[in-house]
């Protein structure tokens, strides 16, 4: 039976697959392939253009055909506003406003987002439940030097993440992914125990060179955040 | 003094700041801004053009000018080879493989990875240590089914995240990240108190529509993923 553009693709697939072709290593050309494969060059064409289509192999005029390096890696991590994220997975999502309080920023808040000495802040405490299970604890400051408005907007209704992605046009982030044991306000509020293990992200959030907000956030035990790349 | 076209930025940043002009709001025309900002047409041309250019705000021919809203927000977590990412710390870096075993692909694994019934695969538990403390533990499974020349490799001293890069060209992965307590196992390689909280991710990772690989990883007690968006 002739050897067909599939016959060709699997022997390539399957190569790589047993180490034979590890990437970057050279693959022969079209004419030797051909001979190889005793099958017309066109198949051979059609065969290495789907490769490299598909990402397996890369073709570059004087360097010859290669099997692809891996690329530099890296997962694209959403980051939802929680209500979508709750309402997402078909839950239904509620909101509480913990505490509301307007102060002179404390001095590791200053020193994280480089404020000003005297800096006006305020600070919202929050509680984001799914189906009734509170779902995500969270703390947050506001600068009131670059956002004095924030001191009129109504908090109880909406959260404070709603409010600024409709407030600010665009932002640029500092974002850490940790783990850490509940300490007794987070466990009163999370429904778990103290010491629980609970997945924790903090984000520092700039606009136009100016630190506009820091945030903690604590998710339910069990928590896991799901990507791909 | 005549207005300058920083005049203007500085006028229509302070507007979005204080929340007068809110993500998605219009902004007057040229014409109608020079004569509010009494200046001349080319001067508002300038500020409007650096303030399209900084993604402050949006030109659409038939829309007119808007202020930017936010964009659908996401960050890149890199997804580094662990060896890399302790020497970009500056810290020496040292592997250990502690335990090789050829088996057949319990159920779970199976399940996780649409393995047939009785697949075979390489189990791996490796130490990375950075500057000799531990620094992550590496629970690692490879499918023998889709890559049999792992079974005739090296692992004790190449770690199998390394030797994966170097032998499949492109691959697409699912990642979960979380907080677990550590359990007895991880305690003890990892040199803390079971119950700790640690930082956890889990990693399937797919080639050619075959999974090859599952990997979990548990990080030292209080480390922390950080990136920008």
């Amino acid at each position: 039976m002739a050897t067909t553009y599939r016959d060709i693709k699997a022997d390539i697939l399957a190569r790589i697959t047993r180490g034979a072709l590890a990437p970057g290593a050279l693959i022969p050309n079209e004419l030797e392939l051909a001979e190889t494969y005793d099958c017309a060059r066109a198949t051979v064409n059609r065969a290495m253009r789907e490769l490299a289509e598909e990402g397996v192999i890369e073709r570059k005029r004087k360097a010859g055909t290669r099997v692809r390096l891996a690329p530099r890696r890296e997962a694209r991590v959403p980051i939802p506003i929680v209500r979508h994220e709750i309402e997402a997975t078909g839950a239904r999502y509620r909101y509480s406003l913990l505490s509301r309080e307007e102060t002179t920023a404390p001095d590791w808040l200053r020193d994280r987002l480089s404020l000003l000495y005297g800096a006006r802040a305020l600070h919202l405490t929050c509680l984001h439940f799914a189906d009734g299970a509170p779902y995500q604890y969270e703390d947050r400051w506001i600068s009131l030097d670059m956002l004095p408005h924030a001191a009129d907007a109504d908090f109880t209704a909406t959260g404070p993440n709603e409010w600024l992605v409709a407030a600010i046009p665009f932002s640029n982030a500092e974002i850490a992914f940790g783990a850490v044991a509940a300490d007794a306000d987070a466990a009163a509020h999370l429904a778990c125990t103290e010491a629980t293990p609970l997945f924790q992200t903090e984000r520092s959030t700039w606009w136009q060179g100016e630190a506009i907000t820091f945030v903690r956030l604590w998710f339910r035990p069990g928590y896991r955040l799901e990507t791909r790349y």
